[in-house]
């Protein structure tokens, strides 16, 4: 018995196209005498539709494009993630599904027990729960069927578990051949080594062999690394498909081993192997070739745009300098060292003529003296303009560059350096920035070394560092981590070893700029807690903790 | 027995602020001699919370303030909103509750069971339905206890229901004095007289009368309206509260008639004035005093300021104006006009300088033609930074102009006539526009006559008007409601009598721009589907309709 695990990469809604990526899949695992091949789950529609489900046309879409594959899908078994219409004349109108086809004929369908509806998901919101569990069987071999969230829950390996129900002992209670899990989920540092884990517990427990195929791919904020795997019913890893890209490998359950394709060797590489794949499937996908990049010479737009060479090829990307008069020479330098390294076309505008032009027209209307941040913001926002109008112009879709430690305190500018389709680095705090430039230039120097070694600054005025207002970002990245990712208190952060006022500085900043992350462009995902979908707070709310109140 | 309803605004997070509402709402309900004081949802906590509650201390909090305010709550009882925990090892950790208050003790916990999750509303993300169901009593007198979404679920009422199961016949199984229901139902167009049907099937089929108390009150995009309600046992109206606007009435469910505030007389009313107390809330809950108004001369930024004007008064609110080359004098004229008769603050700045100077500067750069949108985008940008600057100076929300007709088809720039920090109309497709112009002069002419008679332009180039790109608007707004809040398919739009071509243009135009709406400020929803968080699509997705494909 050969299993194909066909670790897809799909367009969310592109039922066309990810059919016959399915189809393709189909002929490769026969031409490997493969019996069955298991597909990512919603694999025909793309995760996460979202609200796409509101459209009931779209659901029939769905519906119709399986009917059609399960036609042309012969001589071989196919395990396909799509959405099911749940007949019942109450609760959600759909079940997440997987059907399985055999001989050109759909001949079962099963549904997901456990629906996430935290952080980035929000199953509850259109599907309902499976009201039965059914296993399938190939050639006189029977496995059990989950999908994705329906392994997460097991009550040994969780503190907590999300959900009353386990589907797993039922699923389980007769002996099977093995247990398939179909998943899209999402790529977050040290999720990889967790998934293991958690696979590896669960087949020990039920003493059974997995075999788990995820979605690969970029789709808006969420980045899926595949990384699909098969285990032996001691846990053992059978096989193993490449991380952040497609791929297809067959396994034989009874053998000991098949095949081990390589995945990232370290968080850094993983996170740089995400974020490439983050921008070169967001600008396809969006329908674009080429992207336009701020340089400034620091450290933020020098990674940014060595993701967008390596994403999308360095004819395709435009570096655009756009210097000021508080602009350093050795930044307009760096800046133009990395295009000349990078061999990438670039433009350089000076801002000096616009914000002039700004400043002599705004000073009879304010009278009085221009604020520090108002010029500030000018010259960010003239920068934004000039981006946009080059995009305007040339089809090619903006990057922003800012980090997350930016994006968490508000060090940015709305409608300036915010400005663009797609912020890479906004789920990257500054300290992991440095991490990925040294990452980037581990065999030869590709960023210059004054952007790495230079203390950061916005070069908005004279002799600025970003230290100026903010704590260092070794201090302020772990304030931020503690605060946004786990949720800790002013307290329980004081309590850490950090100054309370420091605290209280952070937790302010980060409150008040919730208003410049709602209207920040998609930012690539890459921790367990980013900004964005995964991150819902109110705007107007003015909730101070018990002892500040 | 006199029950007081007490239709409070809280503030989201609010604490503090909230307890000394609930216990000012106390003390006049006790002046009133009332036996039982009734509080909305959350009441203590403001609804909706949203991911604060990812925050332990939140909650913690939240515990705090309520025990505190037990003590301080004798001489009455009270049915307060508040956020509980859950004390099992499984499932979310929160319940959705109500605390029942007598003699400075809380003496029962009650929890909702219907967890909405759809549209705007998140609550699977953080609560569990109740586990169990209880009654309270006061003065011998038995009440069954229910929290908003808990009736909204009967399957006589509904064609297809949400939950497969409904706590009320569980709830109403014994005889009981009434249901009371505690609610957090935002207004949306139609829902107050769609909410009432509903509360009277429920009261005739149960033979219950209902005491129904509403949170009113903006809160980001939703705007609660109030309109709380007590109906006796035939669903006759005993008593009702004022629409948008806190009140307190006390009602004696034996007697025919209680107090009967005004509530909106008709549609249009309602969205006047639910637009006015989303602006005055917003504005004040997130800290500000002052806003900012970018007068066109159009119709658009005429409604807005005037809404305005109304929830801010006329000193907090300047209007900016800031023509070019291709503003009509008449449109100044009517923009002036309208300063006067509202007799506001405004400033004068035009755009020629900086537009003229980017051109100059951007002409080497792109070597052929600046093209039309670019030079079109380049105006409204410079519109919205010196906005932002005259915002960054005097410490003034921007509020934004554009309709929804405008947000669907992205008949509108980013960056610059998207700018601001709430987006006023955003819900109102642009027909709606003109019936608010209508209702605001229909005592005397506040908007000029010519601002409302001349055909819609954005002014971006020679004789430019709306209609040279879109649809007349009674037909686009038609499409748009059809697409965006029925969520009909191109074919169903079409064989509702529109241009198959057009009906796909306007699609076309919907879907791709995604990416400006999601960077949109927070706008005020007035209908059942308002952009927003209330709908979630991806950006990077290629769904085309099975036809079209």
């Amino acid at each position: 018995m050969k299993i194909a695990l066909g670790q897809l990469n799909p367009t969310v809604g592109a039922f066309k196209r990810n059919a016959e990526k399915i189809l393709q899949f189909v002929q490769r695992a026969k031409k490997q005498k493969a019996d069955l091949i298991v597909f990512p789950e919603l694999s025909l529609v793309g995760y996460p539709p979202m609200d796409l489900l509101d459209k009931d046309h779209f659901v029939e879409d769905n519906l119709r494009y399986l009917n059609q594959l399960a036609k042309e899908i012969t001589g071989i078994s196919a395990l396909i993630g799509f959405i099911d219409r749940n007949p019942a004349a109450q609760g959600n109108a759909y079940f997440n599904a997987a059907a399985m086809i055999s001989n050109g004929k759909i001949i079962s369908k099963h549904y997901k027990s456990l629906l996430p509806s935290y952080d980035v998901f929000d199953e509850t919101r259109h599907f309902e729960p499976a009201p039965q569990l059914k296993d399938i069987r190939v050639h006189q071999t029977t496995f059990a069927v989950s999908i994705c969230e329906d392994i997460w829950n097991d009550k040994d390996f969780w503190k907590r578990r999300r959900y009353p129900i386990d589907p797993l002992p039922a699923l389980l209670q007769s002996p099977k051949s093995g247990l398939l899990n179909i998943s899209a989920s999402p790529y977050a540092l040290g999720k990889q080594k967790m998934r293991i884990a958690m696979l590896q517990a669960i087949a020990k427990k039920y003493k059974t062999p997995i075999v788990y195929v995820n979605q690969v791919g970029g789709n808006d904020q969420l980045i899926f690394d595949g990384a699909s795997l098969a285990l032996n019913k001691e846990g053992g890893i059978i096989a193993q498909c490449h991380d952040f890209r497609e791929d297809l490998i067959v396994v034989d359950l009874a053998e000991e081993l098949g095949p081990q394709h390589a995945v990232s060797q370290s968080g850094i590489e993983a996170v740089y192997r995400a974020l490439v794949l983050g921008i070169e499937d967001y600008v396809s996908k969006c329908g674009f070739k080429k992207a336009l990049v701020g340089l400034s010479g620091g450290v933020d737009s020098a990674v940014t745009i060595v993701l967008a060479v390596a994403a999308l090829g360095k004819n395709n990307v435009t570096g655009v300098m756009m210097p000021s008069r508080y602009s350093t020479l050795s930044s307009l330098k760096d800046a133009k060292d990395i295009v000349k390294t990078l061999g990438i076309p670039s433009k350089t505008i000076s801002i000096e003529p616009m914000f002039e032009c700004f400043l002599k027209n705004l000073k009879p209307v304010f009278k009085d003296k221009i604020g520090d941040i108002t010029e500030q913001n000018l010259q960010a926002r003239i920068r934004g303009n000039l981006l946009m109008a080059l995009s305007n112009q040339t089809n090619a879709l903006v990057l922003s560059t800012g980090n997350k430690s930016e994006m968490a305190t508000g060090y940015s500018t709305l409608y300036g350096d915010m400005s663009g389709g797609l912020a890479v680095l906004s789920d990257i705090p500054k300290t992991m920035v440095y991490e990925l430039a040294r990452y980037i230039n581990r065999k030869k120097s590709i960023i210059p070394k004054n952007t790495i070694i230079k203390p950061p600054s916005a070069e908005l005025k004279p002799n600025q560092t970003d230290q100026d207002t903010l704590p260092p970002y070794e201090q302020l990245d772990k304030m931020i981590a503690a605060y946004v990712e786990e949720h800790k208190s002013i307290a329980q952060i004081t309590q850490m070893g950090f100054p309370r006022n420091r605290v209280e500085d952070m937790v302010t900043r980060i409150d008040q700029n919730e208003y410049k992350r709602r209207q920040a462009p998609t930012g690539l995902r890459v921790t367990h807690k980013a900004f964005g979908l995964g991150r819902r707070l109110p705007i107007a709310q003015q909730y101070r903790e018990f002892n500040e109140s």
